[in-house]
């Protein structure tokens, strides 16, 4: 059980979160600059073998057991034309999903990763923000808490991701509800919206922050208000990952989002995730600067579902390789800088 | 036999090289919109998998043989004290790819990619550019010849890299002739110069560009003086996988500044390759834009021998994974667009 029953609960596993191993931090960067490449050579490959350690607690860091989660939602701000495609879709692609014929399973399959979706009451849309709040407490508490739930104590890195037609808004009124600006600063053409239906997305964002500007002062409060069962489960997930000392990878746009209220409430709390992939979708570049997050890819991919956060697993399973396998300066017999 | 013996055999292949295979391009295109994803929301994994396709001149691309080439090459002008570390680390840092101890061979494992290494004449090296040409013509042509006849004609994809003491500094200067500039534009600080090195860097290369003046107008004649073998060879080997169907990963600076000639004598010489990462080596983002090309990955990495362009190989297979295991909407019973 995930022991988060309440909002309080949540509260308190913020407020518990562990830090990381700044022992096994040290023992990476040491053997790191023993290697045979000039120091520092391999980059961000270091600097992410040197993150997992830290966070997993291990001077030799693992990537046995990589766990990608997709969380699925739907939401009442759907009907107000915010997406290209109908809500429907959302129950399909967890279909597609789960007989494997979607991108996040060739990409699992492709980077030796496992994939689990948990769909969150899809025919049970969340509240539509613009004429009331998105979910009640208790709705809220359950996702966070399923979320929570779904992460293996075991694994060593977990990538979140989301699929939930209508989410982008969702994700674009929290983030505007969490660092300011609105619609015009964080909406942008999801699924591929035309200019219509981006006016009409940045005016539903305008009129939800509007109607709820009072509430915005407590992160928590905000991503009920604004945010979806999936972002929901996300931001559990990514809190459960810290208390187990799993490095978390974000996916993109709606699940950076989606874990933002933990940044918001203490500043270390996402320091063992690291986003995966800058998304396309407009708000993200923005998002990542205002959380100091330097995506690791950026090849205009906006497709969510893990996608990009899956991809990036090759990038640090290589990063690991090199750590583990290479020879040092003395073991191979190179000569030194002069 | 690579049929190059001579540089109006090397200008020959140039003028004759086949262009890409536009029918195949179009149905992979076909294929991609009929994903279940929305359109483009893959990003450049869609751009790479047509990419490959088209230059493969196949429908279904493959990646069953994917080859990294690693040339290395020795330099008389790293006896001017460029780079900061000794010649001999070339030869030794070859037996180290050899006993499978270096990064390159951790990361071919990871990805799937087979690794060939070739040292061209380590205990000669090339003449210093700022008192004499660095190759004479034959032994350009050698060096151009041995790159052509290294890659398999049956790759499906060959990634391009190469090992030499002090050859960031023949890039600079090579790019230098060909792209306009001096040390100051394109020297970086390699494998790790401080200021006193960088600027005697800077001067050396400056000092070349000087003696060489008059004759920078021809790109090959640029590569034969201001160059390196393994250079030389990586040119061999980009001409070569052009004339064999075969799409090209660049690795970094280095190995783009040895194909830039190609793309200084026709525009469309370098359209089968990519490169596949941005060195944090200073000149490689002034040369890419230069080229017209977007690094694939941008992960701080300045190590040369293959690291970024075997990386890249990961993403490229999960964008064929993707590709290809992806079910169409009609399969799948997911509503398209409204």
């Amino acid at each position: 059980m995930s022991g988060i029953a309440s909002l309080a609960d949540i509260r308190g596993m913020i407020a518990a979160i562990p830090q990381g191993d700044a022992e096994a931090g040290t023992a990476i960067r040491l053997r790191q600059s023993r290697l045979t490449k000039p120091p520092g050579s391999l980059g961000r490959l270091e600097e992410l073998v040197e993150w997992l350690g830290a966070w997993q607690g291990r001077e030799e860091p693992r990537l046995g057991k990589v766990e990608v989660l997709v969380f699925a939602g739907n939401h009442g701000v759907a009907a107000r034309g915010v997406s290209a495609y109908p809500a429907s879709v959302t129950a399909q692609m967890v279909a597609n999903f789960e007989t494997g014929a979607a991108a996040i399973n060739q990409i699992c399959k492709s980077v030796g990763a496992s994939l689990r979706v948990v769909a969150l009451k899809l025919d049970a849309p969340t509240g539509d923000f613009t004429t009331g709040e998105a979910m009640g407490e208790a709705e809220f508490v359950e996702a966070v808490a399923t979320g929570f739930a779904a992460v293996s104590p075991n694994a060593d890195l977990v990538c979140l991701g989301e699929m939930g037609i209508g989410n982008t808004t969702a994700a674009s009124a929290l983030a505007a509800a969490l660092f300011g600006g609105g619609g015009e600063r964080w909406a942008g053409r999801g699924t591929g919206l035309d200019d219509a239906g981006l006016a009409r997305k940045r005016e539903t964002i305008d009129a939800g922050l509007l109607r709820h500007k009072t509430h915005h002062g407590d992160p928590l409060h905000a991503a009920m208000i604004f945010g979806g069962r999936e972002l929901a489960a996300i931001l559990g997930a990514t809190l459960a990952a810290r208390h187990s000392r799993i490095p978390v990878l974000l996916d993109g746009f709606v699940a950076t989002a989606a874990a933002a209220p933990l940044y918001r409430l203490r500043q270390d709390a996402l320091d063992h995730a690291e986003v995966a992939h800058c998304s396309a979708e407009a708000g993200h570049h923005a998002l990542c600067a205002d959380l100091g997050k330097r995506p690791i890819l950026d090849l205009d991919m906006r497709l969510g579902e893990a996608s990009g956060a899956a991809l990036s697993v090759a990038v640090l399973k290589a990063a690991l390789a090199c750590h583990t396998g290479m020879s040092t300066f003395d073991e191979a017999g190179v000569d030194e800088r002069e």
